[in-house]
């Protein structure tokens, strides 16, 4: 059973932006010649996460607004103390959300289901370019 | 090292219902004949999610209330504008639960502790049918 | 493809002490011997939970900050009645962080970001002895 590693490069806008990453996984997949198997994705860094929602523009937005409301912006994070940034909300959000995966694959297919997308989810106060990590261990 | 890949049927009430997955999955361990592994677990599905708790009824219920403070039921969410449909808080709570969860086995058992079980958190507005995908990697 | 399964012990203050596994979960990568695979981490008990932060005293505290508000450890919680104990802000916050965490390493190296720790955050009200259970499959 081998393990196939693949990486997912983004470009992304920071302050929540939302980028859809099912398609890239279902190609690494499909490059990586596994019928069945874990695919375990993980962002490296401490204010990104990942998750799956249905990716539309209303339930991205929602989820949002959630965020603002538990660990807004605005506050005077402790954070902010280390570093003089101002990023200490990203820190929380990501904390919260996780920044690791694990989606099962069968015959060569995501169990993904119909309305339900992987997304990385950038919670900097910036634009970052991204790397997901995608570890595959099947046959 | 196999994999195997085993499914739990339940159908659920909506609204927060809680079920625990265990039993079943310590079942599919077994059959697997697997003795140490790493059990993924996935619903498909972005209006419902996984994790543990202790499963009893107040644990469950403070659970849901928390989820009810973040992401109230009767909120204008945006995604309602896209589908016409009122289930926007499932949406974000699912997002912020994760579909998703790796447990450990050794000798055939799960890692888990004494007051933990596994469960499924169907979110939505309505009764479903839910599949939970569970892959088992080991030796 | 080996199954190497670790563990990593912490003695831990509760009250949402929060720990660093980092050096100790790529020791035991260094002592696999495995270059490719995921590290699964996992915590038994339904009162901690596992995830990644910049690990410095900042933004722990504003995580803690953030629990506090979304489930304040003064509330009657439901929990309480099931045993008298005043943990039921433990087993939410727990449920909402997570148990476990999947983190993928390349050539015996963690994909972490630079300012990113894995860690163990103990939620419950008292110290506790934690083991965390470190499943390595890999090549």
């Amino acid at each position: 059973m081998p393990i196939v590693t693949a990486t997912i490069g983004r470009r992304t806008r920071g302050d929540g932006d939302t980028v859809d990453l099912t398609d890239d996984l279902s190609a690494a997949i499909g490059e990586s010649g596994l019928g069945n198997g874990v695919a375990t994705l993980f962002i490296g860094g401490s204010t990104a996460g990942i998750t799956t929602i249905e990716f539309e523009p209303g339930a991205v937005s929602d989820l949002q607004q959630v965020f603002e409301a538990i660990a807004p912006q605005d506050r005077d994070w402790r954070h902010h103390l280390r570093w003089g940034d101002h990023n200490g909300h990203s820190h929380v959000r990501s904390a919260l959300l996780g920044p690791s995966l694990s989606v099962p694959f069968v015959n060569g297919a995501l169990t993904l289901g119909t309305w339900q997308q992987v997304v990385l989810v950038d919670f900097d106060d910036r634009p970052r370019t991204r790397e997901v990590v995608v570890q595959l261990i099947g046959e």
